[in-house]
Formats: structure tokens, C-alpha cells, sequence
């Protein structure tokens, strides 16, 4: 078992089974200058975080090819027990119709109502996961 | 009622008493350049998200006087509501003995065993929050 900062770091495997069950994380972007962490409905589909979006700070930093964060994380309180995965990679839109967009709408929620007409993928190229023993 | 992108504006009266009652959140800051997101323990008083670390990129964002980006959040999968809340404000590290150091440690269950010998403080200057109803 590795250990960083006191956690035990979860393996490249163990991140992408959590990855591909949960469906709802968040993106750190900047909008402004400033730092934002976002919470989103994704999909996990081959090495890429998938999600929908509309026009706003999600959809410039794919537009503009910047590389995101993305998290998910579950802890409970109680037995102060849980575990986080970090993805890291370059955001950018998804042409409808492509491989990925059927793939998407057959899996997302997405996290608010109204028309989200854009797709963002997040390509993967460091994916790091930590647990915390109770 | 506020809408924002679809989703209902929360007051920022709403958005410290989410702050109040959670105790787990993520802190994004860069390290080396990329983005990260990062899961804390944390304790809200007086305004402050105030946590305990030891030295890396939190510690770090810390003593630089970083603006750091602060999230809450919690969403249901079945009925697909929730809400989140986003604090942005600058990070600085806290003395031991001064008017915070009491009061975190009475609050603050460390996010991971092993010694956290460094208080951290991100002085609110921004708080915004949004519910999704399902």
C-alpha cells in the first residue's frame, strides 16, 4: 500500500471504478482571473470525463483547450472515513453527432434543467485517487 | 427567487448556513501550474474557512496569500436536487495561539491521520451559492 500525506493513494485501476460509478463531480476552473470549483453531471466513458453544458465558464475552457480539474469524493462524517479521485486534462467541445455525443445522452443527468447544448470532454492524462481509513 | 444559468440563486444567508453545518468540502489551487482539487475538513467561523494541514500545496497557497476557490456541495441522485455553495477568498496560514487556533481545534476533525501542524485561513470575499431542484 502506498502512502502520500497520510492517505493511501488508491491505484490507476481503483480511480477509474469509482470514476465510472459515480455521476456527479466537480470542475476547478478560473473565470476571471479567479479560481472556481463547479459541480457538474458527468459520464465517465473510455478515459474521458463527459459532461453537458451551455454557454458559460465550462464551455470557455473547453473552447479555449485549458486544462481543468475534475473531482469526485465521497466522506462520511461519521466514521470520518472516504476517498477523493483527481482527474486532470484538457477540456474541449464535442461536436454532436461525433463518437462520443450518443455515448453521453444515454448516460449523463445533466445538473440543471433547461437546454445544455454543448458537450465537454475532459481527456484524461493524470488520474491520482487517495482514501482515508476511518 | 434568483435564476443563474438555470439553477436558483442562493442568498448569501443561505449559502453560510450550508457553510455552517458541513464540515467536509475541496479546496482548487494550482500546483505547478495545473489545477487541483482538493478534499478538507474545515470549520466556518466568523466568515473564515479555516482547516489544518500539513505542508504541501495547501500549506503553500497558504504563505503565498493565494486566492483559493472553497466548495460545498451535496446532490441527490434519485431525485436529482441539490445544491452548492463557492467561496473564493485569499489563503493565509493562521499562528497557533491566536484568536482562530481554539476555536478550529474544537471543530475540525483532520481529513487524515498523522500530525496537521499548520492552521490555514481563506478569508471569504466572495460566497455564492445555487440549488437545483429535482
Amino acid at each position: 500500500m502506498l502512502i502520500d500525506d497520510g492517505l493511501e493513494l488508491l491505484t490507476e485501476r481503483q480511480c477509474e471504478e469509482f470514476l465510472g460509478s459515480a455521476t456527479f463531480g466537480r470542475i476547478g476552473v478560473t473565470i476571471g482571473g479567479l479560481p472556481v470549483i463547479l459541480p457538474v453531471n458527468y459520464a465517465y466513458i473510455d478515459r474521458s470525463v463527459l459532461f453537458r453544458t451551455r454557454d458559460g465558464a465550462k464551455l470557455r475552457a473547453a473552447n479555449r483547450g485549458t486544462v481543468v480539474a475534475f473531482e469526485i469524493d465521497d466522506f462520511d462524517r461519521v466514521t470520518a472515513s472516504g476517498w477523493s479521485v483527481l482527474v486532470i486534462g484538457r477540456a474541449s467541445e464535442i461536436v454532436e453527432g461525433s463518437e462520443f455525443s450518443d455515448l453521453i445522452d444515454a448516460s449523463i443527468v445533466p445538473s440543471a434543467l433547461g437546454d445544455r447544448d454543448h458537450l465537454v470532454r475532459i481527456a484524461s492524462e493524470l488520474i491520482t485517487g487517495r482514501r482515508l481509513a476511518g
